[in-house]
């Protein structure tokens, strides 16, 4: 049997953390032939908790689950581990501006860069799920100077299945006959959620749609999806961000299908007229546990001008946080 | 590509629900060639917490996810149902009785098994969860005249995984390199976990562990394993509860493993001398989704007297809704 991978999950004992570890441990991520070593990280007072997840996942007699470590130490939480999910982060509070959001959070992903750059496995893939994530993200990979910035991402899958989902309903399909989704820009509202280059069943997306719906109701639902599960379930979205993450890393270590693409928030390295200095949400495909941006995609004016807004608000996001960019 | 199976889950919007319909829409339970249709039923109250769960499943753009139904009214949510899973049952209120809460239960699941015998495919297969499981699981076949009673289970494989957990920590081994585990009983605090035909990578389990940590640690710990998780998490099991309905459901559709049984709470044969009006715990085999009590199993008078303490406490749940059974 292959060694067990080593996977550290941060806020592993909240909501998404919950829904998350016990599908890594059943081999949702990395498949059924592959062990885990899960490495649970939690805040000093959500260890009692997390100790109950810990007995919940032993409980669960995971055959591919061969170890877990559960900690409050960073230093021990990522030492030599070969995936580290940054899920845990701090929320906004009653009356918190985005400025002090953006700085307390910033100040904790600084903190987790240095410790992935002293102690994790060289070739460590991360993935920033808590939010500002591609902000976050930024910052872990300038904290960490001995590893590739390449190596850090952000999440954008669970918008992009979203978006998936939606088109499905829509146009009457399975989420399996569509490809070529793609997300562009930042987690958050200003994301740019783009079907142009979508094909349904093979064919272009727009025989089976139009321009307006897309522009008035798709966009528009999948930047405010967040919200509409909040106000159904009075608790944001857990388990749909859990896959998401299965989904990313899953396609980061294994591939992505052949003629199909995911988004991923990378560091932007000047495709599409991006700054570099910003994590940004690409297509990519992803082979033998690298990922490449596609290129060439052919963009409108209008989704320019989008992805321009995201990239305005991803800098002024950085500016906010400069003095903790080494 | 196959034809989906349909499968209703009853308490969908509760914790155990939450934490189980993702993982069967990705193709846990019935493997990933699979498509499924989930069947979501819960009580008016819950409808809006439901309509976020359906609207999270969209999210997750599951490939072999191929419908989604949200109900209130049982006779739609098991039409035509290939699998029913109830989960969603009365818990205990601040200073109710057991009598009371098994009669209030009972009332619950005969109304059930009536829609499910109206309205089910006429393979249905019934997976009892909700408390008291083995006597619910009694009460729905009974009211379901038109089904097979061996139909109806009630699960008590999260027990049977807890007991794997425990003596693989203890052995320091895998779980996967133990077999032969067994359950017997009622899924309550007279259950008997039970060690002694055990192998641990095949070898008898008494050559790694002794009869009295069975006695002493053991056994008491498994029976009190829910209460330790509530201890740590101030909440019940949920996760490792989803996941052993994942496997009860998914060795009972596709088989269990060569050389090896699992625990199944279903309708006694007389087998072990255990009265015939009884649901309770045996080990099982499964294969092309029949199940068999094994047969020949050896039992020491303490084993004989823990059986009938099981025994004892089903026949007196059962007295107390005697006027529901038909």
């Amino acid at each position: 049997m292959k060694p067990a991978v080593k996977v550290t999950i941060t806020g592993a004992a909240g909501h998404i953390g919950y829904a998350l570890v016990f599908r890594i441990a059943s081999g949702a991520m990395f498949g059924q032939e592959q062990p885990v070593i899960l490495r649970l990280l939690e805040i000093p007072q959500s260890m009692s908790a997390l100790s109950g997840v810990r007995m919940e996942l032993e409980d669960c007699a995971f055959p591919l689950l061969h170890d877990i470590v559960t900690t409050d130490d960073p230093t021990i939480g990522f030492r030599g581990t070969n995936y580290a999910i940054l899920v845990g982060a701090k929320p906004r509070s009653k009356g918190m501006e985005r400025k002090d959001l953006i700085t307390e959070n910033a100040k904790i992903f600084a903190t987790q860069g240095r410790a992935i750059n002293d102690f994790a496995a060289r070739d460590v893939r991360v993935v920033v799920v808590g939010n500002p994530a591609n902000t976050n993200a930024l910052i872990a990979a300038a904290n960490a100077p001995d590893l590739d910035r390449n190596q850090f991402t952000a999440m954008t899958r669970l918008d992009h299945n979203r978006a998936l989902g939606q088109l499905a309903n829509k146009t009457n399909t399975l989420v399996s006959d569509i490809s070529r989704m793609t997300i562009w820009g930042n987690h958050s509202l200003t994301q740019y959620p783009h079907i142009n280059h979508c094909q349904v069943n093979g064919q272009p997306v727009f025989d089976q749609v139009s321009h307006d719906w897309a522009i008035d109701h798709f966009i528009p639902r999948i930047q405010r999806r967040g919200a509409e599960i909040i106000e159904a379930r009075g608790l944001s979205s857990a388990a749909s961000a859990a896959d998401a993450v299965v989904d990313h890393v899953h396609d980061w270590a294994l591939g992505t299908k052949d003629d199909d693409w995911v988004s991923m928030s990378v560091h932007s390295d000047g495709s599409y007229g991006i700054d570099e200095g910003v994590v940004f949400s690409y297509p990519v495909t992803c082979k033998d546990g690298q990922y490449e941006i596609v290129q060439g995609l052919e963009l409108d004016d209008l989704s320019v001008s989008r992805l321009k807004a995201s990239e305005d608000e991803l800098r002024s996001e950085r500016a906010i946080i400069a003095e903790l960019l080494p």
